[in-house]
């Protein structure tokens, strides 16, 4: 009898896997957003002080990486495992940002949905005795976002209105030790693709792997809405997260009064110009190791449940006329006193 | 007190990780070669009835483990989840060929290494109760490889004697249940990077990673060389394969007898034109899941060390002047009675 299992979906650790430290880095309009006082670290400019925007980002894993480190005060040599990723081309903002820190490295891809994908996965290898520590890290830029995805940003091509703004941020976590905040659940997602073909339209197209995985949770926890203080999805923004209250309303979950996004949550939607909202691995990256830890570990938020959400496709899919699979991924993380 | 580490990063498994079932599929070329009635298909040709070669590749994911479970008689249901990847941007070949399973999915990137990386982290979660069965899936594809790495096929591009031909080939193993092979230990790899920048030398680029984590291995286990039937690269190549021998014979480790690397074992060196040898997640995947698991369970082999060799590069870090960062995860695996 396996008893960390519950229902189809879901673990529960028998103790919570301690969060002991995590570190947010932004960019330069992530420090004019609503959650410009969260951040560790802003930069002054899209370059800081790398020749090109794929070291900045790989350098904005380094750097988070080093101060959650500093924060928890651990050296490298005490992580037994970093799992991390973004959205470049062969993950090479993790793969050039931690070369080197000399920890073993594990690289994940989930798309937007790579903070929770590597932090279930660093839950359990905690949790399961394989690590002491483990550390979860990952990033977007705008900049090296737009121009492998989209158009060369000199070109200065117009936005659709569901459009979402590809967050410049990076996110941290150490996992391990002894902390006031840890995960307790983890619900890994499967793959959905519901025929949504068009690229501009991220939160639409990911809008039904959170709801599949919300409601997974819910029945393979025997948990709803009312058990958690916020419901927190990485970067439906707002046409996926109007998607996402509707349909789960109609499966008879009622999220509409404690439900955030982070991608609505990291800019102002009226001053900000950002269409849609936020997305990118560092939208819930840096929302959740900034802002979402320090309301967890300050008090503010008791219970939580984070969904991160991906896009599983690239440039190549769509223009060979394919759809846009999603995966979204959760983790509970409770205050603990 | 942690039983299951051992050194710095090897994990010991209490009791081995059953490999209950695996499924190999390769390309013509391969079926052409040495190994040739280790696979369970062979393509007719490139595209196997698909538009394009990234459906193919997307197609051999989905076809290897379909054949994985069906020989490990199980349902898509009893496979908790499935960890996957590959070289295509944003991992599209794992993405969009495991959509249809509707098996919990975790995607993983660690370029060549991505086989042995999905194999010992699907370890963990079984041997840690989080999975009954979990599976690991990769592949690799001569033709989106070219065209995504390199130039496309049409322009006729010399190929410089270091370089290695990519693998059109796949892999699937399913974890779980009672089997007579399994995993015994994990030896998880660190990014070492000793700044070769020519990506056409793959196999000096991620020797110095496999030296590292071999080394590492036998420090950690208190083995050595002699405690294998085999030592087993993933893709070094003959480059890569002749500066691993010699470097780990100064550190004292004489593998000069028992290695073999994947990439010298698919090809026929002196008919099949290949230069350095194979290369790609499918090269050690597809053998690993063919003709290795084969002689595990035959008998021929009692006990192995794998290690999947990957490089983290990207043709924008190449462009950008960047050095090719290695990795190197190793896994022993072993026939039960």
């Amino acid at each position: 009898m396996n008893t960390k299992r519950m229902g189809s979906q879901t673990v529960r650790f028998s103790s919570p896997v301690p969060i002991l430290a995590s570190a947010s880095i932004g960019g330069k309009k992530e420090g004019e957003g609503p959650l410009r006082d969260s951040f560790d670290i802003l930069m002054p400019d899209a370059e800081w002080n790398e020749e090109t925007w794929e070291k900045t980002e790989s350098k904005m894993q380094k750097e988070a990486l080093r101060l959650a480190l500093q924060k928890a005060d651990c050296k490298a040599e005490d992580i037994h495992y970093v799992l991390a990723g973004d959205l470049l081309n062969q993950c090479i903002g993790a793969g050039f940002g931690l070369r080197e820190l000399g920890i073993p490295f594990y690289g994940v891809y989930g798309a937007c949905s790579t903070m929770v994908e590597s932090l279930s996965l660093a839950s359990m290898l905690v949790d399961g005795g394989y690590a002491d520590h483990a550390a979860a890290v990952t990033s977007s830029h705008f900049c090296t976002a737009e121009r492998q995805y989209r158009t060369p940003l000199e070109y200065g091509g117009q936005r659709t209105p569901t459009a979402q703004w590809t967050v410049t941020g990076a996110g941290a976590v150490v996992l391990g030790g002894r902390s006031n905040v840890g995960v307790t659940h983890v619900t890994t997602g499967k793959i959905v693709d519901m025929g949504v073909k068009d690229p501009n339209n991220m939160g639409g197209a990911m809008a039904p792997s959170a709801i599949n995985t919300i409601k997974t949770h819910f029945q393979d926890t025997g948990r709803g809405p009312a058990d958690y203080d916020y419901i927190i999805t990485g970067d439906l923004g707002t046409v996926g997260s109007e998607i996402l209250i509707e349909l789960l309303g109609e499966e008879g979950y009622d999220i509409s009064k404690n439900h955030k996004d982070c991608g609505c949550m990291i800019f102002d939607g009226d001053t900000q110009d950002v269409h849609a909202g936020g997305s990118g691995c560092g939208c819930v990256g840096s929302v959740f190791c900034g802002h979402i830890l320090k309301e967890l570990s300050g008090g503010a938020y008791r219970r939580i449940l984070l969904i991160g959400t991906g896009a599983l496709l690239s440039p190549t899919t769509s223009l060979q006329g394919e759809s846009v699979p999603g995966i979204a991924h959760a983790a509970v993380i409770e205050r603990l006193s």
